[in-house]
């Protein structure tokens, strides 16, 4: 029996209106990989995801929140993630177990070591090996959520995604290897083309 | 303005049918205590529990099992039994973060130790003050729950519901001043009263 080589596990990280979900369809195609998301990359994440993002689970407290996400990461990484990599798939992700750190991190301003901690638990340690991260300015993302039923987070005032936006950086560059951070400001072609000629510079595919 | 005193935190805790939800009921009604329960003691909990107890969550996996249960936990501290403590109130809950130790760690095979600290994060290191342990015997607790709609957890097989209760049984063993066991398989008049007499003895209320 031939052993099939382990897929490679992409995922596009930003703010809210920075071009993820766009992008991660467009690489995925491109790739012919597995397009999945997180939260809500399950039917149980799913149902997780409604509590999350409802504009009316107003009660809802920081660890709350951050257990949720994590616990949509565990049913994830279980049963989308592992088993497409494993069965030699390429997977593409809108966001990560890396949004968990940003936005219930230093977004709700947790411990952030022991949210990484808590998320390393959830997906047993099997982090992506490539992280996307778009960056756009605020006029272009106010002006892609322009029209949107705000969720949320989407909903949170500057600070928090000042505060979501400066976590990613410090990871971003904390990380170098695993990091590539793009300009989403562009044109959706071009930013495209950016995201993927940056997965074949590092990652040979 | 007059300082008032904490409040006591007393949780039942037991195996399926054990008697714990009509106990913790009696015993808040003698104490004037909140009455509450985990999981599923807020809004968010309840949404939680759902996803927890539906038979069709086949495909939930157990960390994130485990999680939702740390979630449900956190909502509930925060919401409910810290406000009413620090009101003066006792709070008299029908299971807490033990259960969580109990049936995720335990019963789940789970790492006992990650599962601990995680839930202690979930609750700020906010323990109960007493845990009343009930114990029946498998006919008993059988008897008891003839005739429910049996959920996720209640349909679990022996070797797992026998992991929970050695749980219970190392916990309790290993923390006496905090546990105390109580031979649930007596008529319900007697258990309430031996329940009502060790709250009295151990808390002096």
């Amino acid at each position: 029996m031939r052993r099939v080589s382990r897929g490679w596990y992409v995922a596009l990280e930003g703010a809210e209106g920075c071009g993820k979900s766009t992008q991660a369809a467009a690489l995925a195609s491109t790739l012919d990989a597995v397009l999945t998301r997180e939260t809500g990359g399950t039917d149980i994440g799913r149902r997780i995801r409604e509590i999350l993002h409802d504009v009316a689970s107003t009660a809802l407290v920081a660890r709350a929140e951050a257990l949720l996400t994590a616990a949509d990461r565990a049913q994830h990484l279980a049963e989308v993630v592992e088993p497409a990599l494993t069965a030699g798939r390429h997977v593409v992700s809108d966001r990560s177990v890396y949004s968990a750190l940003a936005y219930q991190g230093y977004g709700r301003e947790l411990d952030v070591g022991e949210v990484t901690r808590i998320n390393d638990w959830a997906i047993d340690a099997r982090w992506p090996d490539l992280v996307v991260l778009l960056v756009a300015d605020p006029a272009t993302r106010a002006a892609r959520l322009d029209g949107r039923d705000l969720d949320r987070f989407e909903r949170e005032d500057g600070a928090f995604h000042r505060r979501v936006a400066d976590g990613f950086a410090v990871m971003a560059a904390a990380e170098p290897q695993r990091w590539v951070v793009i300009d989403g400001n562009a044109d959706v072609d071009d930013v495209a083309e950016a995201v993927r000629a940056a997965v074949r510079t590092r990652l040979g595919i």
